[in-house]
């Protein structure tokens, strides 16, 4: 294997990626770089292709041998395990995980530690809990290894529109990955940027998180109380078609909400069931550790647990006071 | 006074007006009509001078001398009172009132009703509460007039980038009007709809601005835990700006919110202390009444409350029995 770490099967997917046609608003750069992408799911899968677009060598590792087909039948190379990827790139190395946060991340940079070497650099791009990402840069600073926690925006948008992304970590490292951000990003100069040291980066993306639940859910209720005009007749697309030029309340979250009523304007077969996946959990509990009074975000993460208590013990209890104080009826199931 | 009611001071004034650089985005239109301007505050003045640059035949009314003088400036016509606003506009007259909801905007239609004819238009553009406009809509329909309730959004950027537009009323009379929808509005097709019967545009402005509540409430949450985590000393101004492209929080209030920061990153000599014009109130009002469940619009309007309660009765009472019960010390004035 050479220096370079490039296979001659590696380098033939590498000039299919630089002949694919980039999609819009790519930023292709004149320095690319080798990278290691551990997950890929759909996050990891898509930032694998907008790099490898970007005419950057990406190896990619994933458990399950479709998505390392999927990722090959987009310009990147593969590795089938740990040791394979860390092989396949030079030194210094660059390895991304998009993984799933806690135990997967955790012992994911548990078995990178144990093959990289003083110089090397990991990027935590998931959604970890900020004092994870803490305790993870500590681990790698012992062994001389980088680590940058990355918080990741855009969603399933990202590989056509780029990622907003919130970094963390040592500005070496940070800086030496310069044309990584620049490529992922939806401009080059726009919408990422180092925000501070190791765990400010997913510290940032928990609380851009716990926003987005608050717009989610009040944009939600405003429209429910629409719909519930029924006097009124108001058609919900109409109204967030108007609101979405010129209007206080315009966004990226309404021109998706107002693209939804468009094709379902009744909610048909979508059960009014909300899951969540930690950041809104994590910013109510930073808030109160700090005595942040944040109303509107704790309410929209109970609300999203209200969702899922279909069998509200709470509800049944406060019938049953109503009934025992004033005689008022119970309904019952 | 001629039919079309213009006196030749007011046709200069309107050649003056077609004269001036229309503003960007600003939508020419070939079809252009007068129309009568009532309350030519910070809204009003704007608005007829958009109108005035798109080439319709504004005449102002304000009780205010200065704000007179200041439309006649930009290319409109004014009247000093109510008998001359009339007089000066031709048949079928078009009057817009852009004055505060409440008795000011009742009152100002009960004086309109005294002189205004058959087949007539009052449009109230203000931020009345929709069943005042119920109320209005069917005091003008005995007397054969038009009432068209229009729920505005756009603040001081409206002059340059145009007008959300949520319209109630007879569709007649919104037809008649839609050269001034179509030059008010960000683009001739965009940002405007007519949404319902009388009543129903200021329903949909109302709501509009509980969803307004939230959203800022969301972002102030979310950028004040930012600022209280001082371990990290993050700069609000470059996460705000690194948020504005390709995250799932951008938004045209997280422009602005970005711009703020800029200027003034610390909120020095801002009091915090939240006003409200009443949309909020009626909002929660109108979802306790439709028993919609709408918790962060209501925890938004609460906030604003407690902003104002600086010397809060239930913070004291809370205090005291604490100390009642656990002997836990009250802090003294």
């Amino acid at each position: 294997m050479p220096e370079d770490g490039c296979s001659p099967a590696a380098s033939r997917d590498f000039q299919r990626a630089r002949a694919a046609r980039p999609p819009p608003h790519l930023n292709l750069e004149s320095t690319t770089m080798d990278m290691g992408m551990i997950g890929l799911g759909r996050m990891g899968a898509n930032m694998a292709q907008r790099l490898a677009q970007g005419g950057h060598r990406i190896v990619g590792f994933d458990p399950k041998a479709e998505a390392r087909n999927a990722i090959e039948a987009n310009g990147c190379a593969s590795a089938d395990s740990l040791d394979a990827l860390v092989a396949k790139l030079p030194a210094p190395r660059t390895i991304w995980m998009m993984v799933p946060a806690g135990s997967i991340t955790k012992g994911t940079v548990d078995e990178l530690l144990k093959r990289l070497a003083a110089g090397d650099t990991i990027v935590d791009g998931g959604n970890s809990n900020y004092k994870d990402s803490l305790a993870q840069a500590e681990l790698c600073q012992a062994k001389g290894i980088y680590f940058v926690d990355c918080g990741t925006s855009g969603g399933v948008w990202g590989l056509a529109e780029g990622y907003s992304m919130m970094i963390g970590g040592e500005t070496d490292a940070v800086e030496r990955l310069r044309p990584i951000f620049e490529t992922l990003a939806p401009a080059k100069d726009k919408g990422w940027g180092h925000v501070g040291v190791s765990g400010a980066g997913h510290y940032t993306k928990m609380v851009h998180n716990g926003i987005e639940y608050g717009l989610m859910q009040a944009y939600a209720e405003g429209f429910s109380i629409l719909e519930h005009k029924t006097d009124f007749n108001l058609d919900l697309h109409k109204v967030a078609e108007i609101w979405r030029t010129g209007s206080v309340v315009r966004s990226w979250l309404l021109d998706l909400l107002s693209d939804a009523l468009a094709k379902n304007p009744e909610m048909a077969g979508i059960a009014p069931f909300v899951a969540d996946s930690g950041e809104g959990r994590w910013t109510v509990s930073e808030a109160i550790d700090l005595n942040v009074p944040a109303p509107v975000i704790t309410a929209s993460l109970i609300e999203r647990l209200r969702s899922r208590d279909t069998e509200s013990f709470s509800s049944k209890l406060l019938s049953a006071m109503r009934n025992e104080f004033g005689g008022h009826p119970i309904t019952k199931q």
